[in-house]
């Protein structure tokens, strides 16, 4: 039996563009909102370069220590997308052209359009199931509790409805966020004796700057509205005490 | 002796707000770039939580693996900042009141200001190199090769001035992007070929949508300016051959 607490998720993120600093990381937010939203939780993420070996063992050691696996980029047509042999590897299948997606490729281009390039993105472990695309043909897949999404952030996007149902989610995890208008060193040993007293409640502290001003965002996160409420005025009591200004957005 | 290509550096990014996908991580990317002018390359990022035992671990082992190992996060003043007390555990070293980075801070604050919460940033294993912050007073620091940075993007991109020579870096790796008006499929198989005879230079596709317009960028990265000319004219053979078109912005 495990616990509802303990559905949690690994992300692994595939691209030298991202380790090169070139493109910024958007899907790890994307992906852990939605997980979030579903009651499981992101345990880590690793972002690792287009290196076979690697991608093998970084998804041998995700998928058993991790509920869940998300792994994205790397399934697209061209030569440094090398994910789904990768994926085939890892859990000795065989990479061949998939039926379903070798048909459902053929269909979306036109007649004379589906050349080898496009072909390769039906190649994947052959025992794989689908993971539908909404907007541009070539699908993604999982196998087991790994789930294979691309790298294009609009695409992986709109596939994510596709495998709402697939996945087993726990008490969706809520939040409440408050803005204040101080600074942390200010407000730290109230809101250590907060936490002290609310062991479920994660407590995170986060300074901004914004329009010239310093703040601190504090974000209340349980799988229990009333623990964060019993949290929040517990927050709000000294933020009185200390007459600081609570501001509408962060 | 190591050659210079295996310069390579890992990062650690500390904060359940990327996890819980609150905020996107962009210190990986203003690192990498920076690594990168510095000829050092990232081999692997990793995303965890405010954890102790995960800090320890995960510092342990990208401390060996890489050359240079980067952290993002975790040294302020609140009850979820446990980087510089994780960090102390890690290299089996003392946790207290570092006494240059005291000074440094009493002389930040007002008299009267430097309170218990401002005075945890002064707290850190206490034989740590300080890394000096222009912009908002509490120092980073490093032991050995690991580098502590904070978690707020201005600030980190301040302290890397600090660090430069701190580090001894490669070949800067250089890179050229050619962005075309093409699909990735229609140019896998060309571009397959170019890869095959140029091993030194990496060469990487990325589809962008801009303006309602598809399009790929080719990115070619080598620490050898004449191998990217040669690439570059090798792949502008095959886009004139294919009568693609060339856009000055991806």
């Amino acid at each position: 039996m495990t616990n509802k607490k303990d559905i949690n998720a690994g992300i692994i993120i595939i691209g030298n563009e991202i380790l090169s600093g070139r493109t910024k990381d958007t899907n790890t937010s994307t992906l852990a909102v939605w997980l979030n939203s579903l009651g499981i939780k992101v345990d880590e993420v690793r972002v690792i370069p287009d290196i076979e070996q690697t991608i093998i063992d970084t998804v041998n050691i995700f998928r058993k220590k991790f509920r869940y696996v998300f792994t994205s980029g790397g399934i697209g047509p061209t030569h440094d997308d090398i994910t789904s042999s990768s994926i085939s590897k890892a859990f000795e299948m065989k990479y061949g052209a998939h039926k379903e997606a070798f048909k459902i490729l053929e269909k979306y281009y036109k007649p004379g359009e589906f050349n080898e390039g496009r072909q390769k993105m039906a190649r994947m472990p052959i025992e794989a199931s689908l993971i539908l695309n909404p907007t541009s043909g070539a699908p993604g897949f999982y196998v087991e509790n790994v789930f294979c999404l691309p790298g294009v952030p609009s695409i992986l996007k709109a596939m994510l409805g596709g495998i709402q149902n697939k996945i087993a989610g726990g008490d969706p995890i809520l939040s409440l966020t408050i803005n204040l208008r101080t600074v942390e060193s200010e407000i730290a040993e109230s809101l250590s004796n907060v936490q002290n007293k609310n062991d479920d409640v994660e407590i995170g502290s986060y300074p901004f700057f914004k329009a010239g001003k310093l703040g601190v965002s504090l974000v209340l996160r349980s799988t229990s509205q009333n623990k964060i409420d019993i949290c929040n005025s517990e927050i709000l009591k000294f933020v009185q005490d200390k007459k600081i200004e609570i501001v509408e957005e962060s």
